[in-house]
């Protein structure tokens, strides 16, 4: 398709101020040129200069077919962005799956494609990805011509400059460069970011972080990471480490992390943790979803290794909360779908230890799917397309 | 005078390139202004544009006698900030004194006025303020008609939009409009800031902090507080709280903060938190000199409490980088003149928890004069005007 070429190819060239132009007609649309303008503190004449050639190209409209009353607050002639205009490719690589998405450039899924992993080898995972962006690719049938970016998120500590997985415990890896590799199999560039900084991307352009600059991420589970969201991006870190709440020192230093530290947040409250207090006061090996029942039976073991791990959870969001002063946090992760069982402590240690006017911070929940966290991975990818970084 | 006039009108219509531009020169020149577009991402015409107002005003001069030979790294035809074109008043708030500078656009210190207060009442706090500001009106002289801004610091928690101090627990305050009063009795504009997040603000545009995005100032002493500068600027919190490290429940529950909180570090590592302890060890009320005394002669008691405080602290600071990812942590405030009490216990407290490469952060030390604290609020006064915000 030149069309999509010729697309990729403006945004690739554009000027700061176009780029911020676009970005701002993809996450706000539609929205007029006199409010785009506004939010950036352009003129109306560099906006309008902005918009031209991304109309030309196909990537925004001001053809829309916008009801004129019933919605009052709807702007006059408006732009907005055409999603379908090109795709993108997310993959989320867990130690067990692969989880891949095709989307438009809202990050709507078009396609999905998941394959279960053995092993967590590196050339087996690579090869995994590739099959996975083939199938997706297949799944897209003409489509696949518009393909503009392709992101990867894992665990761990990732530099996403430099597309080197430096450090990722769940698949055990170490300074792997995922993305010289991938761009080499799939003849393209490959972002490779943070799995938590990429759900923050996602839920920050496409999500419910929309609109909100300071907000962060907070994922309960099998492992317990967040993003956070301040002054207009996500935070990377000057070495690429940033969010790791799960090892703040917050708990006794009795408790052992897996990562070797004493009195880690995730040496209490991580599943595994959670799985094996409970096994060990029962004398017997559990799994998370008998450690669950019981807690919901009221077994005392149980509820209370729960609620010692939901103050852990909630002392850690007060810490990241008098830190940063977020307006929000969502708490995601697998363990959300059992948030009842957290809910009660966590707030009341999060509102014990939250300094002042932090504790008005929102506290909400979302379950997102593997497929939300490989949106988060294609998110990331049209990110950097259209920030031209 | 009517050149002053002109500039700082300039300066409030300026749009947000011309903004950006002159920022850039202030932070960062001499500096060409091929270089001011690479930086900005902007075109050469346009910062051609918006440099020639500049110069026409009197802020910014491209006539600098540079050495042509010595200086290899020197650009060429760079532009620098003049200086001197406008001055600005920068007062810190302190219980027990007020501090005020004048400066020139670059906080260097044209004039100093330090009275005491004996009360902490806002009555008596504005009368001060506003003698201090006379006096350093009739100290700079002619220059006074130059007068650009007036920032004004305190510590708490300031809501800097509104000028309102919500909460400080050194003055007594709660929700004080401050700026509003002083602009009432200046009869001008007068921002009012949280004293760290203007030591912070100051550092980034003209201190250690230049050239660094992703920093932090951890302030020790009868508080202890934290700076962040992260993606760009300062963080100020959606609520108007961030920072707040001295009270991250990182130690006891049995320690009770004067916030009313348990576990804060500031029960632990504060000045008064550190002089009661060793107090209540040796049976009588010593002072901080005491205190200091004491354990420079090794004292057990006064050791132990100093190294018990450093711990507490590097931790604080370890959390911080963990969860934030900072290049370099400033440690200032006025416990840092005895910084050989807390350092070995502070930076291993900190290597045991950092996370990965979060450890590589550095930290340093900066004995910051209560002058410096005041041309932290002047910066954040001249930063004001300079954004534009
Ligand atoms: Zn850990
Ligand atoms: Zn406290």
């Amino acid at each position: 398709m030149h069309d999509a070429d010729a697309a990729i190819a403006l945004l690739k060239g554009a000027s700061a101020a176009a780029a911020d132009v676009f970005k701002t007609i993809l996450t706000r649309g539609p929205i007029s040129r006199i409010d785009v303008a506004r939010l950036l503190g352009l003129s109306q004449a560099a906006v309008t200069k902005a918009v031209g050639p991304l109309i030309e190209v196909g990537l925004v409209s001001d053809q829309l077919e916008l009801p004129r009353d019933g919605q009052p607050g709807r702007p006059a002639n408006p732009v907005m962005v055409v999603a379908d205009a090109l795709v993108s490719i997310g993959v989320k690589v867990n130690a067990d799956e692969i989880v891949g998405v095709a989307t438009d450039l809202t990050t709507r899924i078009l396609a999905v494609d998941r394959r279960p992993l053995k092993v967590t080898d590196r050339d087996v995972v690579v090869d995994a990805i590739e099959a996975t962006t083939a199938r997706l690719g297949a799944l897209l049938g003409a489509r696949a011509d518009r393909l503009c970016a392709v992101g990867v998120s894992v665990s761990g500590d990732v530099d996403t400059e430099r597309g080197i997985v430096r450090e990722s415990a769940i698949m055990g890896w170490t300074d792997v460069p995922l993305g010289q590799i991938l761009s080499g199999r799939l003849g393209r560039d490959v972002l490779v970011e943070n799995d938590v900084r990429a759900l923050t991307i996602g839920e920050h352009w496409f999500g419910v972080g929309v609109g909100t600059d300071l907000f962060a991420i907070v994922t309960i589970g099998r492992g317990i990471g967040s993003g956070l969201h301040i002054n207009g991006d996500v935070v990377e870190g000057a070495y690429g480490v940033a969010g790791e709440i799960g090892h703040l020192p917050l708990t006794s230093p009795d408790r052992i992390c897996p990562c070797g530290r004493r009195g880690c947040v995730e040496a209490v409250a991580a599943t595994p943790a959670i799985v094996a207090e409970v096994s060990r006061g029962h004398g017997r090996n559990l799994t998370i979803g008998e450690v669950v029942d019981l807690a919901h039976h009221g077994d005392p073991i149980a509820v209370s290794t729960f609620e010692q791990a939901a103050t852990v959870i909630g002392t850690a969001i007060a810490v990241l909360a008098n830190l940063t002063g977020p307006e929000l946090v969502i708490i995601g992760g697998e363990a959300v779908s059992n948030f009842d069982l957290f809910e009660t402590h966590l707030r009341a240690s999060f509102a014990e230890h939250a300094f002042g006017a932090a504790g008005r911070c929102q506290i909400v929940t979302r379950p997102h799917t593997f497929e939300d966290w490989a949106r988060g991975a294609s998110a990331s990818a049209i990110r950097r397309l259209a920030e031209n970084r």
